[in-house]
Formats: structure tokens, C-alpha cells, sequence
């Protein structure tokens, strides 16, 4: 029995779908199941359908999987299985995750904070594949980060780390949600694209940009479209966006000095015009182990989230 | 034989003193000894004068220390026992330690960077002794760090971890010497205080701080002498110093969530003119770690490189 592949439930929860998936544990995913983020906040609704989505991935046949894990977004209480706050999820406040799913199901169930969660998948499953220290940051609405230390997950006093979105790259900058002032999150995420994308419009510089956006808010993906049909006030925004990217990860570099740097989420889709001057703002770093780390782009694509989820659904049986 | 306490031969070199001493592993130090740094950049010499100032803290009877640890300022290669280079230190250039003092000695040798060192001695011996991850910053002519993780210090892929003053708080900020622009050390370090002092005098607004200067380059102790007699413009001055730091140190708390943050060095003795726009700044992170994690001042004073390198002595020793 014991040199039988393990399986395990993951789970990829966002603002906008709740992904379930059974996962082999040396990475095929078997069969996955996703639902529309509920809108609503009343908890026992949302508890229930999350119950109903993970217990539908129990096989009707064959032995149980070994584990269930959650990665969601949010600040998540490991320890108490409970995601206190998220901030694009309206429901998921003081939610009780592990209890009522573990109850349905009869396996030990776990959650993470999801880009930890994706830096211990990078580790097990993608591009960072046996390295022994590495950092991962995700770039996408927020910016939020992973570490994986010794070839475990790296989680801190109270499961906090990898909060990387919330330092400050420009202390004059503009105020960020978190309370400070030229966090990382609040000049270089999607919703930073997107301010720089509405300040744009307001003043007038860019027409075409206007055009773009059209009636709606405007969005990074409307700053990016002007940029590549020619605004090069556009461009500038994205290039100025992706030289704070490196100018921050290669400061993280200095602090960790990982084997590697890994990076995945929607912010990557823009291609060089975000990557070069990242990559040349991290080589600037004469002093310290910027110049010299590689810096990958994730292999997992949209499964990130859920292999994250099973990289540490197997981590934490293997701790026992 | 086994319940004898150990000795570790400690060394704490920096530019103005290489420093060593005979170490209990209960902390107490038995015997010191100090030289002035060689200016020379003579290897040969440097290399004698070294091994003579360890090699003259074993005892004449009584059994032999457990092993030699050196803490270092620079970058250090602790697997080939090299100083790669030491920017205050102009003979310590790819200069071979622990081969030649072993040689004499007959014990191990081991060499570390001093911030690493002085991490693990706040933890070992100090302010965090038992906790579990921990953050120490150095605040001296130069800004440096040192990480604790799971109790074990954590060196990173090629022992360069901790570089905390090679992060940038201010992407417009004036040029570091690393090749970065606004990185904390250059605008919060001894050095970046000497650097504002220079400024204030040239523009005129500061006759106090221009006198207290005189004739020679004005440094950050007049800074801070003009700012205790006065001196608002002075003052303002450290007070920003101090509110960076906090920014930065926030940034830190936020990637790595240890369970302590610990301050030494020479920068501390401003007191709280540095300390309280300081620690404001870290409570101004309103998401992650930084708001509710303790700040500790380091309990070590002097010895803190001393019984820094007496702590990775120890801990290489148990690492076997």
C-alpha cells in the first residue's frame, strides 16, 4: 500500500471562481470542479456550498485522498482553519474553512494563504523544482509573495509571511490601502495600473487611452492596450510599473538571497515591456545576491493555485 | 567529559579594531584582547597579524576552545573561509581566515559576516534568546542584518542573506554606492546622516550645525549634537532618518513575520529622536506583520560581535 500515489483535494479560492481539483501527487490533475465566488455574506450559505463543492471531489470509489488544503485569498489563520479577512471576498470573514469541510469529508483538511501556496507549488511542481531557499511573488490585482526556506514552506510567526505587496519602494508615494505610503501594491499591482490608467485619462494626456477605456472605469488592461497600439505615454506608465517591480524584488533578493526568483499571476501576460525593465532595475543592485539570482516565470499557469493547494496538502502530511 | 561547558575562541574584526576573546557557552566572556585594523593592504602581514591575536587566546593549560569564529565585516565566502572583500577594510581582500588560524590553532575555524553573527548572538545570548524567527538590524555607519529562522541562522543560497541596507525606500533617493538609487543605507546610515549634515551646512540653513562642524567633513555626531541643542532643522533631519528606517523595517517585518525585531549599533545612541518616528512608521502598516511586532532594543552593547562569532561557533559545532 505505502508506495501507492498519494491523492489530495485542492482548492484555489478568488474574488471570482472557487476552483476544486483531485490531484495526483506527482502533479496530474485528475478531475476539477469550479463555481462562481458567491456574492453573498451569509456565512452558512457560503460554508455550505463550499462543503458541497470540495466533498464532490471524494471519489465515489477507490481509497480517499489523503488530505484536503485550501488556498484562498486573504489572511488566513492556519492553526484555527479560518480565513479572518479577504479583502475581494466579501463572505470569507472569520469563516471556519477546515472544520465544516473535514466533518463532510472524514480527511484531515488544511488552508493557506494562496501565494504562499503557489510559492510551495513553484517548489514541488513548476519552474523552482528542488531549489533550496526561493521567494515567489505573484503579480496580478494585489501583489503578494511566497517563501520557501530549506525546501519548506516559509509561513513566520503567524503565517504572514511573503506579505511582500505591503513595502515601501517610494515614501512619497501615493497612499496605500494598507495605511503607509508607496507600498509596492499601490504602484505596481493591476489596481495600481488601473489608477494610473484613470489619472492618465483625467488629465488628458492620453486620447487614445481615453478612447480605450471608452464609458467604463478604466482598467490596466485598457493602459496596456493603449501601449501596444502606440501611446507612448502608455508605455511609460507600464515601463515605469515594471522598473518598481525589480527595483523592489531585487531589495527582497538582498534581504533572502533565495536560489531563485519565481513570478506568475496576470501582470506577466504584458510581456517584456513589464519584464525588461524589471529585469535591468534588479541587475542595477551592484552589492548583495541581486545581480546574480535567476528571476523564472511560473510553468503552472492557471493550475498554480491548485497545485499550491496539493504542494501543501503533502507537505503537511509528510510533517505529520 | 561531556557536561564540561565548551569555549569558543571568538573574533569581531571591523575597521577600526580586530577584537578577540575567549568565550564561555554560557555567554560570560574570560579573556579579550584587541588590536588596531592593520591599514595595510599586505596579506602576508595582515594574515600574521591575525593568526597571532587568535591563535594568543588559547589557553596555556586546561583543554583547547571547541573552535574559532570570526565575524567580519564584508562579504564573506564562510565555505572557503574567505573575505571576498571588506568595503572598511582595505587589506581584507579575498583574504584566506580559517586555513591559516586553523593551521596554528589546531581547532575549527569558521568565519561569518558580522551582521549575520550579531543576529544569532541576540538570539543565542541576548534580547531574543528562544525565539523561533528573528530579524536583527545593525544601525551603524552601514545598515546590515541578519536572519534567524526556525532557531538556525539563515545564510541564504550563497551566504549573502540579511543585505537589509541594499533595499530601496526611496526610488527617486540619491545614488547608493551599490549602484541603486535610494536604498536605505544611503539615506539612514551613519553615513547617509554624515551626507545630510554635509548638505544643511552647504545650503546655509544651519549656522549652529556649520559650527559645531568646523574645519573638518561634518559627520552624523554633529548632526545630532546640533539637534540636542536646538537645532530644529538638525533635528528634522534624524527625525526622518528614524522615519525611514521604520518604513524599511515595517517592509521587513512584512516579508519575513519573525517573531522579533532587534536593533544595534552605533545609530541607537540618538535615542528617541531616531527611535519615535521609528517605530510610528512601523505601526503605519495597517495589513501584515509590522503593527503588532515587538521591537527590541539589543542586550549585548560591545560584545555584540564578540558573542555574535561565539554563537555560530557554537552552532556550527552543533551542526556537527
Amino acid at each position: 500500500m505505502a508506495d501507492v500515489a498519494r491523492t489530495v483535494i485542492a482548492g484555489d479560492f478568488g474574488g471570482t471562481w472557487l476552483r476544486a481539483a483531485l490531484v495526483d501527487e506527482t502533479g496530474p490533475i485528475r478531475e476539477r470542479r469550479e463555481i462562481p465566488t458567491p456574492r453573498t455574506t451569509e456565512t452558512d450559505a457560503v460554508t455550505r456550498e463550499i462543503v458541497d463543492l470540495m466533498a464532490g471531489m471524494m471519489p465515489a470509489d477507490g481509497p480517499d485522498p489523503a488530505a484536503v488544503c485550501i488556498a484562498t485569498a486573504g489572511l488566513v489563520d492556519a492553526d484555527r482553519g479560518r480565513v479572518d479577512i479577504s479583502p475581494n471576498i466579501p463572505a470569507f470573514r472569520n469563516l471556519v474553512l477546515t472544520g465544516p469541510v473535514s466533518a463532510r469529508t472524514g480527511i484531515p483538511v488544511f488552508i493557506e494563504n494562496d501565494a504562499s501556496a503557489a510559492a510551495l507549488g513553484e517548489h514541488r511542481f513548476g519552474a523552482a523544482r528542488g531549489v533550496r531557499h526561493l521567494l515567489h511573488a505573484t503579480l496580478g490585482t494585489g501583489i503578494g509573495g511566497g517563501i520557501v526556506v530549506n525546501g519548506h514552506l516559509y509561513r513566520g510567526a503567524n503565517g504572514l509571511a511573503g506579505e511582500i505587496g505591503h513595502t515601501v519602494i517610494d515614501v512619497s508615494g501615493p497612499r496605500c490601502k494598507c495605511g503607509s505610503r508607496g507600498c509596492l501594491e499601490a504602484m505596481a499591482s493591476g489596481t495600481a495600473f488601473a489608477e494610473r490608467a484613470r489619472r492618465l485619462i483625467e488629465s488628458g494626456k492620453s486620447p487614445l487611452l481615453a478612447e480605450i477605456a471608452g464609458e467604463g472605469p478604466p482598467t490596466g488592461v485598457h493602459l496596456v492596450e493603449a501601449a501596444r497600439r502606440g501611446d507612448r505615454i502608455s508605455e511609460a506608465e507600464i515601463r515605469n510599473g515594471g522598473h518598481l517591480l525589480g527595483v523592489a524584488i531585487g531589495g527582497f533578493i538582498n534581504i533572502l538571497n533565495p536560489d531563485m526568483v519565481t513570478l506568475s499571476g496576470g501582470l506577466l501576460d504584458i510581456g517584456d515591456m513589464l519584464l525588461e525593465p524589471l529585469h535591468q532595475a534588479v541587475k542595477a543592485f551592484g552589492y548583495g545576491a541581486a545581480p546574480r539570482t535567476p528571476i523564472r516565470l511560473s510553468e503552472l499557469g492557471d493550475d498554480a493555485g491548485l497545485l499550491g493547494a496539493a504542494a501543501v496538502a503533502l507537505e503537511r502530511l509528510d510533517e505529520g
